[in-house]
């Protein structure tokens, strides 16, 4: 999972990225990096660490221009290496060239041997550099982006929502099965594109509206310009944004995730009630899971766990005790709410279920008599190959556990995942819009031997849907 | 204001003192410090920044020993030169000393002249070395530490809760009227005694008790010591640690922090209802706050603004434009929570009134229809001379302003702010037992020109109440 | 100009690589890098900064493998970013490639084209993707690396000494005219090849001999094979290498480069005597030829100017009036050598004249009653297109100034620079061997509009000349 | 040892301090710092480090004022701890004071207990702090800083150059042995006094005199004062600056140190001839003696090892085998001057003898048949109490071996070291007015049970033998 941003803008890019890119920290704290263009040049800087230990006034005053990208990596394919810090920075005849994903190509290992055959090198181990050249192959027999990525979206498999700067241009497309997310909106002199809204709220820009599956954005001093490249028969998002990734604040193909997931927290207290003294969420993801429950149970929401905000990623543990405490010093257990209490905690997802175990033990001793654990997602069973950095299959505790055993366990009282149907519900999505793979180990697309529902895709030829607006004119576009 | 720790245990202090300055983190961000005792030297390591910025595990490997005190530092008195940090340490006479403060002496200037006209040199400019001298006076006639405390307290004017490792024993101390907070602790072997009970539970310890105001406790390899040096006949707890300062899941005089702001929450709900669509606090301070606001009247919390978790402070603003926008980024607007809605915003206290009309702003521009404003805390009327960090009188918007004139500057549809009564009352104390100083014009002890209801204060002559316990026998200290 | 190596060595490269760039850090201070081969991946590390900037411990134990390269930048070609660091790695069909240059290629533009209508994009841009590109494209036909090192040799134009990491295998070649240095030596479990024969020293190991123009050395762990890949009917060993560039302590094709120097200190007397006081060397670079004038007239070698050792890249001149006094604070002047003295200073070459004139106004304010300047060089008056880093023909005295022009410019009392005939006599080579370009105006091959005397270059075809050695045979390689 | 410098200048002092102790560097490498007075406070910065790495353009910009001082320091006594970096400042009734020191104290731990005794407490572990107690506890009585001094020279035992800034005056002064050096210069808006005449040329200043022993400088914006505060019958020059420490291009007491050497060097030949091939000095430090050899023999002075300038302070040797290859990165022999050669390598002295025995194996390896070291010191048989660090008695090599004995450990074909009479000659001075502890065991004041040869010292009573100077006039002063 990575956050990416592309902004053209009069005023000037550099801050506005950066802005933006603090916005999308929470995609990825590996690394982050901007890449603006001039007119001339492209200025580049990127580094390993927080968008704060990245930048400063010295790097940012460097990227001139009025347009430019962004990246935060969360690292899903390829090493930790310098050369795989995104944006991907190239040139291709003349032409300076710079590019950002999001997602997971499920046929990287065929399109790079393909492009091998024909003695291409590549210089990092990332996707990014496999979409760059798909892109720079199309460009060399015709001019036209819209080809190339007309290109892209008929050879790249899996998920990927995908910035490029050429010159001063930007282009955004999102596959068309739209598996992550991308948004577009209005920056005071220009316009951006984003992996959430947050980063548009961030600009105090105004939101625009998704970028469809399957729809290229071309982003240019004139103004922005949407074409449907595919059209799928239906699509595929993931539906683990909802349920963890995405900020609460984020709102996503029109749902607000905050809302989505106090739903979740309500149909939890429907599907399995308990008769408990207080709703507590696990830090910080769960919250708006709790209020959820507490509103529907009547039962009041009280903070059992109270998270240490100044933990940092420095956090020193010289040894396996030390790392055994370490969850007493991020989460420290409210005594008075737990004591002789009757407790339900309510999480987003169980993953391993090692931290789960960890929590209900601080929490019962400090004295909660009964720890019912409410889970905002259903068992997780199978991997995810399109972006989320899971565990193998055999790691996964709900891989080989019934509930039950997943209960016992982790030690709590009572444990209860909500039906994949209520969360579906609760997404407002229509089922065969969403990916689910992870929950239900069928894929929205043929990944390897697992089991897959495809869609089938059509691509434009011909006639192309086009809108055309001017900065100038302060028209939204539908 | 500051936080302090000191710990003697059989099985090393760094990590310990390392977690507990961790866990009180809040209480400073300016520097930090540990110093150690190995049976030999002392050993140390300060430097300005957080405690996860100052300590890596080869600084923390040379904390060698089993008794140390450690110290955040949030800039009262003194230049932020490297000379200042805490623990401030010294040598007399072959002893070694090291000390650490938290709190605000009203008679420094004084005590300083003095040892001056008898040659003293002062190598800082803190509160700390006035205090180290004084103990160092007192030594010379007498080898008892009782003595040395025992004239601080007659000659300190303030407040002080003060740590102070001598070779491998921690002597501490909280002024007569108790004004900064200071409790006791059980570790796995041995004791500790910090600022907040936070500091306890990240260590898994045991708390015991909070130190009485004017007691002095002794804490040695074979047990503790308590002894009341001074009794007054009646404290002065600072108000504003139950308002903003103290973490929430600390527990102060036997109140958890948490429950006292949803009391407050309560209150204001009482006081000040209104007939709104949501509650929502202001990150993050009042959340507690809200959630009282929100059962007492039945109206539903919901988070109006998303804190973004990642802004450091290393977050640039090179302009005044930016230093504007800073709130959109540090804060999200929750648009869909505000739309068209009659909002609650509960906050913990307004003090120069600029944030609030920023953040007042922020939510009507995204729609809100009504911003009504409840505040945890009385106007804030004047400044505070004893540890918390606040404006001249000048500065503060409630000083010549009334409520209804603060609502106008700020925006608010309404303002309400809880009644000095209401607020006692959530504290559990009595009113004669709290320092509302900086609410009330009126200090419990006598400070320049300022109104004072001073206090009797008695000392101990000859008779001592002590309780030796020793780290085998697993008795609580009464 | 750069330092490259390559070592394989049963036990370990990474200190041995460390160590030796450390020895040819003078050959590029802007940036350094070592990647090695553990026989499943590359490992690497490179950043910005010195060789004891860039590396430590933590990154040293992570370069595993008995294999690998490295690489100290000093900008020729390529913009100041950090994909232009080298060693340059990429992957191509399962093979992973590392490639380091020393040298500047003048058909870099029309090569990089000639790729990029094929569809090749570029990630850099340095020459170094360039050769990788030619390496792989003939790879792709032929598994041979002897016709993709002749490929290289009939492709590229320019001055190139290469070091090529595939797998646990290196290979090293150098251009037909041996334009740049590289020599090979025997470490104690294996072999090195590098820019400089100090770098062999630094390992403790043997100096076997120069690696020859158009020659390409294979080392792998059955030992070193040599093969003459291409021959040129004579040489262009870079002359400045001589006088400037390389370490007095290097020995470079037979000669010890400060006898050179010596030699040419003797030439400038025999040339040009002086009845003076002392003989002062410009520090650090003109020691051994003022050793030289100083033995061949007799006057005592005497140090007139002490340069601080510490100054270091952080010296801080904020303003032009101290970065005039910058000299000062550098090169301190000796009075009591100065003072009524006739005194001659010998330096290596004199570029754009402004620090010889600073200097001398230095010694004349310090007392000396004459200042004879002695050069090792004759004037340069020509560009150099292969690799050191000098400014443009209007910018370089001699351009257009005669010797007494700059004599009076510069406000030396005589000034004198070595003859062409004299200089070439104290490198030991023949003058057809010699590029002396940027002294005489022709070059070794046709660059641009520029005049040259261009050699005639055969290339292998079919049978070679090679010998294979083993480690475990201690034969050396004539 | 360490550097001291204080600036009065009417056009600020950040920079022209940084400069002189930049000039310093060489007596002291472990920290820097410096404070100054702008009228109202004082500005302070200092760390641990090189002066280029503590101080940047932000620290210097905030270094205001006309007067201030500096210090490098060389750890001699107190432990290695950010309260022990000078200079050493402090407070007393309104009076902002600020002290850097260069020297040694005898008798610390009896002055300290007797401030002890009184109350005093101690901030630091260094004998600065005492100096500042003694001119505070002086000044307490008499408001007149030549009492204070007075009472310093009295009191205090060892060595000693001292400048205090007290407001915006310098006061400098130097122990009536003169033991270290201490001199005064003119800059272009005020004066300078500094440990050595290089921190006056780099301000490109003027030299004005030596600060004589047991005399005291004033410093302030009307002019210099100089008084004799003391005067012994003879002094204690420490003849280890004129060897070693201090820097070739210094003059000290008249004396050039670069001629110094040059004439030891000199007297090396006289007193032990080699008919040897080439006469080469063991970098750095030799340089200047073998020159003397060299001339004063007709034996040609060639470099038979080259030190590697980029060797830094972070060169790391992961285990024993590499610390022992560490001297050939350092030093690298030049073969082609040592094989088959009667080498004289020239060393300024020989302490330990662990690194002569691995230079002479280093060139002994690259094919030297003879190597005859000639030191410029006679051997060192007893440690130093006055300010070099040196190792004790045991750990001296000289200390139980004869000349024959050593040279026999360190295997060299024969070694001679400088005779005392020789050597004294060479500096200039009377055997009376110098400190040859370290050499003979008899030093020049009674230190514990070592032998000595006290000198009677004469304090001033009365009558003052003083001399005004303004800035405006030039005059010179005698």
């Amino acid at each position: 999972m990575c956050g990416i941003v592309g902004i053209v803008d009069a005023g000037g890019v550099s801050y506005p990225l950066y802005y933006a890119l603090y916005a999308l920290q929470h995609r990825g704290q590996e690394s982050a990096g901007i890449t603006t263009f001039d007119g001339k040049a492209l200025h580049k800087h990127k580094a390993q660490g927080l968008v704060a230990e990245v930048f400063d006034v010295d790097s940012l005053s460097g990227l001139l221009g009025n347009a430019g990208i962004g990246h935060v990596r969360y690292p899903t394919t390829g090493e930790k290496i310098p050369e795989n810090i995104q944006p991907f920075n190239f040139t291709f005849q003349k032409k300076k060239i710079s590019i950002a994903h999001n997602g997971n190509l499920t046929n990287t290992q065929d399109l790079r041997r393909e492009f091998e055959e024909r003695g291409q090198i590549f210089c990092t181990s990332t996707d990014t550099e496999v979409i760059g050249n798909i892109i720079v192959d199309e460009l060399r027999h015709s001019s036209s982006m819209q080809d190339a990525v007309l290109a892209c979206m008929k050879r790249l498999e899996g998920s990927y929502s995908v910035v490029v700067l050429i010159d001063d241009k930007i282009y955004a497309f999102r596959d068309p099965l739209g598996i992550r997310p991308l948004c577009l909106g209005k920056t005071p002199e220009g316009y951006i594109v984003c992996s959430e809204s947050v980063a548009v709220d961030a600009l105090n820009g105004e939101f625009i509206r998704d970028v469809k599956p399957g729809e290229m954005i071309t982003i240019s001093k004139e103004g922005i310009k949407c074409v449907q490249i595919a059209q799928a028969s239906c699509c595929g998002f993931c539906i683990f944004e909802y349920i963890y990734f995405a900020r609460a604040d984020s709102v996503i193909d029109g749902q607000l995730v905050y809302d989505v997931r106090r739903r979740i927290g309500k149909s939890l207290h429907l599907e399995a009630p308990v008769d408990a003294d207080i709703i507590s969420p696990v830090p910080d993801s769960g919250t708006a899971h709790a209020t959820g429950y507490s509103e529907s149970s009547g039962i009041p929401f009280r903070e059992g766990l109270i998270k240490n905000r100044y933990i940092g990623r420095t956090f020193i543990m010289p040894n396996q005790k030390a790392r055994e405490n370490a969850v007493r010093i991020k989460l420290n257990p409210v005594k008075k709410h737990l004591r002789d209490k009757s407790v339900v905690l309510v999480d987003d997802s169980i993953v391993r279920g090692t931290t789960s175990r960890r929590i209900i033990d601080l929490v019962e001793d400090n004295g909660a008599k009964e720890v019912h654990i409410r889970v905002g997602s259903p068992p997780i069973k199978a991997p995810c190959y399109l972006g989320v950095d899971m565990p193998t299959r055999e790691e996964l505790i709900a891989h080989n556990h019934s509930c039950d055993e997943v209960c016992k366990k982790i030690g709590a009282t009572s444990l209860h995942h909500i039906s994949i149907e209520a969360l579906i519900r609760a997404t407002g999505h229509a089922p065969e819009d969403l990916c689910t793979g992870c929950l239900t180990g069928v894929y929205p697309l043929k990944i390897g031997n697992e089991k897959a529902c495809t869609r089938h895709i059509d691509f434009i030829s011909g006639t192309y849907q086009s809108d055309l607006k001017t900065f100038g004119k302060e028209e939204t576009i539908k």
